[in-house]
């Protein structure tokens, strides 16, 4: 599902990734993870896919809501657990959204 | 491939996408949109991945890099294509990556 985000600006964080073979707890974590930050204030929503590279697009509405994330106790451990185990590689790229449009059949 | 962007700032466009049932010159067109897209000025990359919703975000040095490739003739044609047969709704969002860090084991 595409997200439904407010005019912009906003924020959108880009986070891509290269798995290593290691699945242990991982959809787990990711699920768990996605629920939290549904809690997390300023979050807008998100977008997800994986081919050789996962894709996860999170939406939020101030560089202040991605840092507070970004320091939840429980999503540290997540990120540990993502280096150590998951992930060979990642990239963040915290952007502001400047301008968007859409197309519905 | 996770797509080696310079130090920021520089720009993304997310453009996420769901697809019809009409396969119809698809692929074919997406490739040659990525053939064509890199040898556009300001281009810095590609990532792409698909499962519900399709994910491409490409990377550009400039907002006049990404106008640029907008209005390019066979790009036009490829986004009347996907309007009339292809996507049954997309959301193009254009970014300005302030900040980016990354991990490799």
């Amino acid at each position: 599902m595409i997200a439904k985000t407010p005019i912009p600006p906003y924020y959108a964080v880009i986070f891509t990734s290269e798995r290593t073979d290691s699945n242990e707890g991982y959809q787990q974590t990711a699920n768990r993870m996605v629920e939290l930050a549904q809690q997390q204030p300023g979050y807008l929503g998100q977008e997800s896919a994986h081919e050789v590279v996962g894709i996860t697009i999170s939406y939020w509405d101030s560089l202040e809501a991605i840092k507070n994330w970004k320091k939840n106790t429980e999503h540290l451990t997540a990120q540990t657990m993502g280096r150590q185990e998951w992930y060979s590689t990642y990239k963040t790229r915290i952007c502001k959204v400047e301008r968007d449009y859409d197309f519905h059949k």
